[in-house]
């Protein structure tokens, strides 16, 4: 049935004034914007039409998290003080060693509701065992680009790890609002030749491809973007995540080749990285986007707070160096051209992925319509009113419609001290 | 009556494990905290006291907010990608020119609230038209410490001042939970003869000041730290808020007066002004607190965000520079010992100020005893479930039990629509 979102006030993307306006939905598209929807005769339309009266609401695109780890919300929290070898050796991998696809299922399932309830509507994610992600995207109704994370240890590793990509890509690609690419962990566990053979199927397979890219200082001795390049990996569409360590130069190989870049900022301070240079790259004309990276280094999977994050610390260079709708562009506009998809605008002829925001908080006073973006960059919130997907409200009120599981925190919990059980028998406590 | 809250996990202090505590509150103190109360006869109890099922809940200390300007909720989102200069003297001055107690009243009023659903039990305020605030301050019971702020433009306009404080303090000091202390503005906007005077009347009238130090870099050609140590002002009890731009030997003074600092991680960056070096004053045994600063250039007032932001900032020089508990004494004893009151620890004997927080949210999961301090720093949330000051509820489950005004959303836009409009009416618009 036909939706009328009614009586909203609506911000149709980061450039655009805020307005009261009627929205019309057909199926999982926006069709129509109007001032004041026509409405021909009210006992008819009640039966052709479902409509929700927003007085006091305003509607905004869906929010893009363009990196994401989704199972990790299982390792939130842990190993937060200790240097990042002894918390990636110690904590991290030793752990990731026990997971499961149904540990992947309840740990991205959490993370995706988490997302939900705070107005992201669409993640892109690389990690393990993500036949378990996929199910999870599935029961909730995200839209997710998923990647099976793809690091080179030996031949036989190496052909698993693209052998469950192929399989991922035959099963869920096109399907449940999923899309399957390719996910090179980063050039320093992904040799050149692999980059290489990756490039080659991310064109035969026609899909987008993500990597880590210049998270961590020490990386500049590793690789160079020089030798990326040449292996043709930025010829398909790229989303490089952190791009923390970059130089000018590698910027504009960045920018020649329209490589997307997603940048985490709390991720990037949590883990001791640093600031990425965000506004080298925009005088560059890079394509910006924003991710949480997962809960493991940040630890909230609200792009609200990464929003006012990566603005306070570009604004540190000067209150007037970075506007409110450039923060607004990345989690937005940025991130659906990025993914080459009609979403990130309310627009007629866009997907319906759109936020609904109560305005009666604390957060968004003073309500004036000139003041409300500066209200959405900086005044982080933990939930929004309601999410829509393709149409479909995927989060209303503090309920999940389309989840049919019920028991989602009783199964998390057992399978996270079930993990951390065997966790601490592996280290022999 | 006599309360006790029952079944929930407590974290009494910064440095403490968190466990599974009942606490005795007798009119405003702390009186008992055990494993399981003693209930002698459950009938007679219950006329006795006041029994609170906190299962899946964790309480802990009320946060002390070391620096606001309340009133300033009426500026949010005001002019903030604008240079400092311009937003300060065509967008803030003019609008300030325009207040009068009913503003600071509404203002003060709408930013308590915000505090309070955040578990915020203590600020330190610094503003105009201070007997609005201390208004919205006896409405709302929240614990504060309240400062006319000081700037020298005449002796008239200085005398004016002066005795604004006293006619504060003659009638607020020490009543309705306040506390009235002196707020020389900056050392660039009193000379150093009306900073002695300042120490003389903070010294005459035993009472606490707070004053704005190195905020921006510019301040370091318009004083010197030695200058101000011989006006005697750190022989009384201070707070200095923001403490950007201090080198060590500056830190060495701060520290050898035992002036507390209020970092402002999130005001600080906003307005172009960089990051303090807190790494610094930690290993000078500074007594670091932290403070929202006003609404117009934060936009937030939630301590939550500061701890955060004051964390990851400083991981960002090695995720083990800075833990957990580092942040957490900011918000909690490293206020009540600025402020030298029993609050910041819950503990046998201090005062009943307390946060009790709803652990069924996605930013507390895992809920496992070992990461909730994790949790606690790195995952801020919009509301607690509940917030008690002096023994009393000030906050519980989206109601206020002591406010008697319904309408302060109303009021407070009616009030900034007419402030706007006047503004804008004085710029000729």
């Amino acid at each position: 049935m036909k939706k009328i979102l009614k009586n909203a006030y609506v911000l149709m993307s980061a450039d655009a004034d805020i307005k009261k306006m009627d929205i019309l939905i057909d199926d999982d598209i926006i069709v129509e914007l109007s001032d004041q929807m026509y409405i021909e005769d009210k006992e008819k339309i009640e039966d052709k039409y479902e409509i929700y009266d927003f007085t006091n609401k305003l509607i905004i695109p869906g929010f893009i998290n363009t990196h994401t780890h989704l199972a990790m919300s299982l390792f939130r929290g842990i190993g937060d003080d200790l240097t990042l070898q002894n918390w990636l050796f110690n904590e991290m991998f030793p752990r990731e060693d026990l997971l499961n696809d149904d540990l992947t299922y309840y740990g991205s399932l959490v993370s995706i509701l988490e997302m939900l309830s705070k107005g992201i509507t669409t993640v892109v994610d690389m990690y393990l065992f993500m036949e378990g992600t996929a199910r999870a995207v599935k029961d909730t109704g995200i839209r997710a680009f998923l990647t099976r994370g793809l690091g080179y240890d030996n031949d036989d590793g190496w052909k698993r790890r693209i052998d469950e990509t192929i399989y991922l890509f035959e099963n869920y690609h096109n399907k449940y609002n999923i899309k399957v690419g390719f996910g090179p962990h980063a050039p320093y566990t992904c040799p050149m030749n692999k980059l290489e053979e990756i490039s080659e199927l991310a064109k035969k397979y026609n899909t987008f491809t993500t990597i880590h890219l210049y998270e961590s200082v020490n990386e500049r001795e590793m690789y160079s973007i020089q030798e990326i390049e040449k292996t043709g990996l930025f010829k398909n569409n790229v989303i490089a995540a952190h791009c923390v360590h970059v130089d000018e130069e590698d910027i504009k190989i960045i920018a020649k080749n329209e490589v997307t870049v997603a940048h985490n900022p709390s991720s990037n301070l949590k883990l001791g990285n640093g600031i990425a240079p965000i506004l080298k790259m925009l005088e560059h004309e890079v394509n910006i986007t924003l991710g949480t990276d997962g809960a493991a280094s940040n630890n909230t999977l609200n792009l609200w707070e990464e929003m006012r994050l990566a603005s306070l610390l570009q604004k540190s260079n000067g209150p007037e160096k970075f506007k409110t709708e450039e923060a607004l562009r990345m989690v937005w506009e940025n991130g659906g051209y990025a993914l080459n998809e009609k979403i990130g605008r309310i627009e007629e002829e866009y997907k319906a992925d759109l936020a609904i925001i109560d305005l009666n908080n604390f957060e968004f006073y003073p309500i004036d319509l000139n003041r409300l973006k500066s209200h959405l960059v900086y005044s982080p919130i933990n939930k929004v009113y309601a999410t829509m997907i393709n149409g479909e409200w995927v989060y209303y009120d503090g309920e999940y419609p389309k989840l049919k599981e019920s028991d989602y925190s009783g199964k998390f919990h057992k399978l996270y001290f079930d993990l951390e059980k065997k966790f601490k028998k592996s280290k022999g406590e």
